[in-house]
């Protein structure tokens, strides 16, 4: 058995910058036509020119002329309209951390009201610029997406023409105000596709799969999987597929994230066959994301076979989910 | 400012074996009169020789004379009233693991039918051995303590004198029901009056701070809080504290357990000092549990200062609880 999928699309990826760029860059452009590239360097990419280095950057990292890194802003409340007019060119949405919510958020927005966030969001939503959230308050972890919802809630209302899309949606709370209005999308990741917090901490602790927003209940999966098997226009494949060091994973303090980009599309696939849905796939990972966004990616057609797939223990230093499972999808070909 | 503790005790420790017994045991019985020892080796100590061994090899190990290791079994459901009368005057209660529910457990009990466990326990009734359980269920890691709650009560509702220890308890519920019916009664430890699943996941990933059952939500840190700062007569203290080697928790599956033993006493003061309720802590680190257990342990007096006690990064290869942390309070002196 196989499946054709034209130009897949990654819409939340972190590629980070040096040697780490170097090294994951090619696993998602090899497979990907494109991906949305997170702006949480070290420090913020908050300006045009750190857009096309980083942007210059990841190409030649990638190495890869059918990839095509969709940039992003690190959300600032200082931004201008004129600001935002001249770099509007170079980016595809801006991404807003609330502060120290993850990995290199610490420059984030602290002030939700909607008055210290207005002008920027104004401006973004007259030049159609999409606003990507990371939606956690700094509450209990379990609870931190589902507190975060009335701020979606008030952005949505009070923006009513700003395309904000969820980021890395894990909870049922979620999912269910992203269909209560028109201008709220989301992106689900894989991991949060396959994993609970069971599979975090209901064993032995597996810090490979610690993430934020960490994994949630069974019934919060149920609700993902629900809006992903059926390729819901509002919903699109992002990874979130973050990169550490073996060294900053198996450590007394583990940083957060689940590096994915190297086995998505063998991932995606086997979880689509399994519910019966591969048909869907291809609009989960790509056309949903190019209506959402307004973009025609490269050209780039990705064969998926059903033959085992045995993940490596890692890539370099960076342990992949699945590391040494086999999964019953690999890719085949890609032109 | 000092306090003075009477021979306190630790009503759930695991030693171990082996090396790592010669490691520990020292730590626990330099400011403990004695321990509740639970048996839970590969294998199981499930006879009257393995508990007369084990003692032996822990009194070695600990090199204290002032020191009582209080020795448990490995419930299984074949002990029959002439082996329970033989093996009683060596053991203090008998431990029940549910299968595979913490770290050796697999030979535990997968039939919590009462008709399956109704000879052992009224034989055990019967000669006045307690029961110690770790309650939990295999269902989703932060909801396992509750739904483990039916099976105390059918318990304590059909074995109305056997004393039923619900062991390091977690949650609000648990709480509860440790309310509801006179033969139940509760340790708790040291750290899930600390910390809750925030502390381990809620910023890095922490596995030094991993343990069965996880750490749970404020509210329940809350309920244990509450019934430990007045000494309720139906709480002990017990530490569960559990000793894996740095390999095994630094790696990419990471054991289950924190390890309390040396930093217990201090840790306990500074939390009931911060309370207001220093004056407390006797009963609940000794007192309760001579009438819970009806024991008279060694005299042992521990001087408590406050003074800063700065935790060492780890005791050989183990890494304790508060690892280069200050803590307010440090031990002065054990006569």
């Amino acid at each position: 058995m196989k499946i054709k999928l034209d130009s897949p699309l990654d819409m939340h990826l972190h590629l980070r910058d040096g040697d780490m760029l170097k090294r994951v860059a090619p696993l998602s452009s090899k497979s990907f036509a494109g991906a949305l590239v997170m702006p949480n360097l070290i420090p913020p990419v908050t300006d045009k020119d750190m857009v096309e280095d980083y942007k210059t950057r990841i190409l030649e990292a990638a190495g890869d002329e059918s990839f095509e890194p969709y940039m992003t802003l690190f959300f600032k409340p200082e931004y201008d309209y004129d600001f935002l007019k001249d770099v509007k060119e170079k980016i595809l949405a801006i991404k807003l951390y609330p502060a120290g919510i993850t990995t290199n958020s610490s420059d984030g927005v602290d002030n939700f009201s909607v008055e210290a966030l207005a002008p920027t969001l104004e401006a973004m939503s007259e030049l159609g610029i999409p606003l990507c959230v990371h939606g956690e308050t700094n509450g209990f972890v379990m609870d931190r997406e589902a507190e975060f919802i009335p701020i979606y809630e008030r952005l949505a209302r009070r923006f009513p023409d700003l395309k904000i899309i969820m980021e890395h949606i894990t909870t049922k709370e979620a999912v269910e105000a992203l269909m209560r209005y028109e201008n709220l999308y989301a992106t689900i990741t894989l991991h949060h596709l396959y994993i609970t917090l069971d599979d975090v901490a209901g064993g032995l602790l597996r810090p490979h799969l610690f993430c934020k927003p960490i994994a949630k209940r069974p019934e919060d999966r149920m609700s993902l999987r629900k809006v992903a098997f059926m390729a819901h226009e509002k919903v699109m494949f992002g990874s979130d597929s973050a990169p550490h060091p073996r060294d900053k994973k198996e450590a007394p303090g583990c940083a957060a994230g689940v590096f994915t980009a190297p086995v998505a599309l063998p991932g995606l696939a086997a979880i689509f066959e399994e519910a019966g849905v591969l048909e869907n796939l291809q609009k989960f990972v790509s056309d949903n994301a190019q209506k959402i966004y307004g973009i025609t990616p490269p050209k780039k057609e990705v064969i998926l076979k059903k033959e085992p797939f045995e993940v490596p223990e890692s890539y370099e230093d960076v342990v992949p989910m699945f590391s040494q499972q086999t999964l019953p999808w690999r890719i085949e070909s890609v032109i």
